[in-house]
């Protein structure tokens, strides 16, 4: 295990180990199955059409072709080297395959079986069992009892849900797998990029904790977000959290805060999470961002994975519409962030633009014009200011989907109107929309402020929109207060680590 | 205007008239245009694709024909009643349209022109000499600077964004056009059916608190819905939502909280509000439930249409993963409901469906099972307590899209998998969700308590899903944060309203 002198934690030999697990060149899926839904089949079809590029070999007693793979009966009889193996056969026969794993000399195994140490006593022993067996052959081990793991790297997709968000920076650690491959769907669907999932399972052998402690010293992660419900030893997790979220934020969400909540966790984890007062407090006190909802994890991750860090609290407000801004600037203040005034020559700056009756000041109002440079002017003005640390921007990305509304209507109720034309206002609004993505993504180079859209309707295209070759991405949450929640995060995280 | 005395306030003569107005069986659209986006052809274009069932009269001084309807070059040519006519011709030219309106009998007028009050001193004067004359011929004015209405009872369609929500018991009453019209957006994409939208406008003559008495006596609507920034006469109004909120919710958004929101608001409507502390707490008193955000609105208005009302705050909670079954109950604990133990008798039922090791308790984690018939013994077993008010239900709704990655997935990898059987799978799953969501309706009537569904994962089905000819409509949330939001709003609504 980790080394635990404290401040000086080098990297033990399991993080050093867990790289060659994560990075897997070859996998085995024990237990693989042709058939439809049980988990030898949804995790061999999830590994083979994700595209995993390294060798993948089913092990299964009576079939001699999987997928299109050659299948072995067992894992002895695999010609090659082993990095990391699946193991999704019963409970008894578990012990059996970590050992002849072991002997083939596997580097990792993941255990999706369950009936171990969350159902009862026997269960518990066979779970001490397969954790002798594995420290024996020095091989690490995942779960049990997990949904698998996702490693997109390395193009490995290996869980019981087929989602396959893309990479980029965001780790996710679950204790819980149901909600954590739920989370990896949501990420897909919002285009939030992840370098890796583990949902933890039982830990019986390696920890959130561990894997925490692993991610510090992973270059292809930037956020890391949690799912806990019980911790073992929290006065290490809460150390190892301290230290990482020094590099890069660490958001977590911690499930049975409440009495209702502990006594559902206890009855699906077979542990009870200990005093959860005191660990909420101390992981506050250790810079961890708390959240409250599993919904919050993924707009979080949005924003910090996509946005420069605002230098403070002071926010720019840009609307098509009033009441929007005004709903905004209620969110910003009750989230303590500041509205301030602009001056006189930023007003006459993006005045030039606008019909004279707007509303001259922050937010500043685009009175629904059409002058399609004006909402560019405005967010860009705002951010020359150094009175501005942030801009949200309301109701530019989103307006797509009310021209095809009105299109639509158009085509079906007026004969004279050429099709033709109807199509180029289409198409020159879904330009539009792209080319807005982009200026904002260059004002946020340029500026190293966050610029936040906010799409009010749901859009189909997601939350994080990455432009090629770009540091920073476009992030359009579909409400005002997702946009805000999250820059009052950044702005007291940003805060935080200016007075570390 | 209404009877002010306190206790007894009869419908008005504005209300009564309201009732033509809000009903039409004809209508003008004065100042339609040909031209792609403005004003006259949004309205018009809209009305005519909405389908509207009465007659349609354009009027424009050029035109013979538009959208294949005779135009006509001025309202006195119109040969046949108007009941109601818009009006987008610029804010000078409105007081002789209003008058010739005045001169043909119109019954009342909604002018979409802006460049009155909102503006400067001279649009001010133009206001108030349209009230004057709109009052001289017992005309009815919505507005001006009024993004429109929709009645869908009556097919009428007319605001500048062409979201077509379907037929329902909400009444949504706004003061920001735009924010309004984005709200009607949510609600067709929801799937929550509206009885009127109205955007109040500068409310020259007709005020939200006149729209709001109106609605009390409005047999097609059940809840209402206000976003407000400023109400003049604030007495008026809590006196009315108060008598209102008594037979039917109401439900308010108050723009303008803070001093941020206050100044923003104050810029854009030009009138500023008032002590809004006093006024909120106020509304507090009067029952009226208050919203934080215009999202909020839309989920309490599914919740409010769709559900019968609880009578106690105490939740059963059925799970597909024991994770989310932790974070709803801590979501029920923060927010005063209880999530209660269930009998031994209870545990016994609803384990005949499950394998041994499931939670044995509330929340029933149903373990990952792919019994068909656990869900729905599951939520009736709980509803049949009599210490169970309401039943949160999560991730049956919603498992169809993950079942489709895992088709996808198949099909991809395994090219032995015959394509049919893929097909079936996919095509029980449709159904069983079709069929899942009928028992739950079935459900609610027989036992009268509410089950709430959520989805996990953004569905293209909307929130509210309805079953022809029953009294309640399934509602499936994409997160346990906002079932649980409802469900609390709604107990404590039930809660005052039983005191009361």
């Amino acid at each position: 295990m980790e080394n635990t002198r404290q401040g000086a934690e080098p990297i033990s030999v399991q993080e050093a180990g867990l790289k060659t697990v994560f990075q897997p060149k070859s996998v085995a899926v024990i237990g693989a199955s042709a058939t439809f839904a049980k988990w030898g089949q949804l995790i061999l079809t999830s590994i083979v059409a994700g595209g995993f590029k390294g060798k993948i070999f089913p092990v299964n007693p009576k079939e001699r072709e999987m997928c299109g793979l050659t299948a072995y009966p067992s894992v002895s009889e695999i010609p090659d080297p082993v990095d990391l193996a699946f193991v999704t056969t019963p409970a008894q026969t578990v012990p059996g395959v970590l050992a002849s794993c072991g002997n083939k000399g596997v580097r990792g195994v993941v255990v999706i079986t369950s009936g171990f140490s969350e159902t009862d006593d026997s269960g518990e022993a066979l779970e001490k069992e397969i954790v002798h067996i594995s420290r024996q052959h020095r091989m690490l081990m995942v779960g049990p009892n997990t949904m698998g793991v996702i490693f997109p790297y390395a193009g490995l997709f290996a869980t019981g849900s087929h989602s396959r968000p893309k990479k980029g920076p965001v780790a996710f650690i679950s204790q819980s797998g149901n909600l954590g491959t739920q989370l990896i769907h949501w990420a897909q669907q919002q285009g939030i990029g992840i370098s890796m999932f583990v949902g933890s399972g039982n830990e019986a052998m390696l920890s959130c904790t561990d894997y925490l402690a692993y991610l510090e010293h992973d270059p292809l992660t930037r956020i890391i977000v949690i799912y806990l419900e019980s911790v073992g030893d929290g006065v290490r997790f809460v150390r190892v959290a301290r230290r990482v979220n020094r590099k890069k934020p660490v958001i977590v969400l911690k499930g049975g805060r409440t009495r209702a909540g502990r006594t559902a966790a206890a009855s699906h984890t077979g542990s009870m999470s200990g005093d959860d007062a005191i660990f909420r407090a101390a992981c506050h006190q250790a810079g961890v961002l708390n959240a409250r909802m599993p919904s919050e994890l993924l707009n979080l991750s949005a924003g910090f994975s996509s946005l420069p860090m605002p230098r403070g609290n002071r926010v720019g407000i840009v609307t098509l519409g009033g009441g929007w801004g005004v709903v905004t600037s209620d969110e910003c203040n009750e989230r303590g962030l500041m509205v301030p005034d602009i001056p006189e020559r930023t007003v006459t700056a993006i005045g030039r633009h606008l019909p004279p009756f707007w509303s001259k000041g922050n937010p500043v109002d685009l009175v629904g014009t059409r002058d399609p440079g004006a909402p560019m002017v405005a967010v860009e003005e705002l951010l020359k200011l150094k009175r501005i640390n942030a801009v949200i921007c309301l109701g530019i990305i989103g307006r797509d989907e009310i021209v095809r509304l009105l299109t639509d209507s158009t085509r079906k109720a007026d004969k004279h109107m050429p099709e033709e034309f109807l199509e180029q206002m289409e198409e020159y609004s879904r330009n539009y929309e792209e080319m807005f993505i982009t200026r904002m993504v260059d004002f946020m180079e340029v500026y190293e402020k966050p610029v936040i859209g906010v799409t009010l309707a749901r859009t189909e295209r997601g939350t994080v929109r990455s432009i090629a070759g770009k540091r920073y991405s476009g992030v359009f949450y579909q409400t005002p207060e997702d946009s805000v929640t999250v820059l009052a995060r950044m702005v007291a995280y940003a805060r935080r680590m200016r007075g570390a």
